[in-house]
């Protein structure tokens, strides 16, 4: 089934001890689109300025991925910088230029209308609640991502956002921060409380937790020996696990399993190279080779 | 199989937001065997002074735990007091008197010295490879915990005793401290050259990850709405480990990797309460429900 997301795409300038871009193809949106897309036809929803070229565009042809939705406005694209720190676990913000990305309003052409499957990513929660507005029939899934700038700032709309939410994936600080709660379960347990059934936590370098009600899920983030470009792997993971989803077109604990898995697998290839470019050159056999390598890293028998 | 460990006994001060303890039982030796003692017999090596009094004692009895290793001395014994934060993310040692554990010289008694596994609790790496030395028969197995007090003072003598040992289990950052290497792949290889064909890193709340050669297992820890006291958490680790290879007596992938998950439920059980009390109250029953819902945690089917 089509999966629609809207969030950023961008222009990043990245440096880790690995090397140095100026520019490269980035944002949430982009990277969650690619990954989506070895799964299921993607609909984008995001905004672009007049530096956007044919051949940024590129990146995204040859897959089932629906750009129609991307708006072209006058001025920049939104640019972000970071550098790493010679552990890859500290991130310092260079510059972040909001441009053409400052006004945006998402607007979804018809043909998005009957999407399925809905990723509300790091936007302004009210934003995200006008995209569930255009949508013509009910989505079957809402999943969502949030950050400490929205959790703080819109409290409230948030919460309004939430209550139309199914699954948020958010990290174990924001987790923290939403709920006023440290323990993570216990935290859970308010998430419900606020609509979404299903909570996922993204815990970087240690995986990623699920909690659905009534069952638990962990995964550990696959123990890579050289990570090249941390940018982008949560957005990755989200993109795996949304695109599984609409790929099966339908939600039980199994599939919400896999899809953990699948999150992982996307994740960790993403942080391979700089930017999206490993995202662009995957076949499914690398992922599904990989996935049998997560089975191997946590299977045990009693 | 029997299994020896050398470490500390002593008495714990302890305050979380759970509550204050005066003087509890505590030391790696005692969570160690506790742990331990589900799976196999264990034989102690310790020192206590001579405030340790049969009350204290009483703690092990009525378990497969040999005590006659443990020498009594003149004096106090080992006393260990610390403040858990509020999210018990931090701990703040409010006291350290070595006591009588500031001149143990662990000897063995004669029936000891054909224990086939050993595992040599965080002491002086001289005082670890005196209790090899001690052996008849060369040990099927010897596990070895370490800390940063010894991988900066006496890197050489913790070199020299990692040439006698299999098992390394210590945590992320004692990993990256002994081998000067962040990541954690690359630092397992740093490991296997020193000695251990098998790393076991401890993770806390991020569950623990073991690399073997040809293979790669990570379990996540337990997630629990209430940790009472995290103290002691790593040891019973340890112990639920060793005891349940000493039990099957041998090593193999399948076996390493129970392994791995029931130290995560010993050590899961022991932070549920106070000092070591949830380690003397547990059923097998209890251990092998808490083991196969680690199994619901982790498990998937492609």
């Amino acid at each position: 089934m089509s999966l629609l997301v809207v969030g950023s795409v961008a222009f990043d300038a990245l440096e880790t001890p690995h090397g140095k871009v100026e520019r490269t193809l980035g944002g949430a949106a982009s990277y969650f689109a690619l990954a989506a897309s070895y799964f299921a036809p993607v609909r984008v929803v995001a905004i672009v300025g007049d530096d956007f070229s044919a051949k940024d565009k590129a990146v995204f042809h040859g897959r089932q991925i629906d750009l129609t939705g991307v708006e072209h406005a006058a001025g920049k694209t939104f640019f972000w910088s970071g550098r790493y720190s010679k552990n890859m676990n500290e991130r310092t913000t260079l510059a972040t230029e909001l441009n053409v990305f400052a006004n945006f309003r998402p607007t979804l052409p018809g043909a998005y209308c009957d999407s399925s499957f809905i990723f509300l990513g790091n936007i302004d929660p009210t934003l995200q609640r006008s995209v569930l507005k255009q949508m013509k029939c009910k989505p079957k899934v809402v999943g969502l991502d949030t950050m400490n700038y929205w959790i703080e700032r819109t409290p409230a709309e948030l919460r309004e956002t939430l209550r139309h939410t199914q699954i948020l994936m958010i990290n174990d600080d924001e987790t923290r921060q939403l709920t006023g709660e440290h323990n993570l379960m216990r935290a859970a347990k308010h998430v419900f409380k606020m609509g979404p059934r299903t909570l996922v936590i993204k815990r970087g370098e240690h995986g990623a937790l699920m909690v659905h009600n009534n069952f638990l899920f962990s995964v550990p983030a696959f123990p890579l020996e050289e990570v090249h470009d941390p940018t982008g792997a949560g957005d990755s993971f989200a993109g795996g696990f949304m695109g599984y989803l609409a790929r099966e077109g339908r939600i039980n604990d199994q599939i919400l399993r896999r899809a953990m898995v699948y999150g992982s697998v996307l994740g960790s290839f993403a942080v391979e190279r700089f930017g999206v470019e490993r995202l662009t050159n995957l076949t499914l056999r690398e992922i599904n080779a990989r996935a049998r390598r997560f089975l191997k890293l946590t299977a045990f028998k009693l």
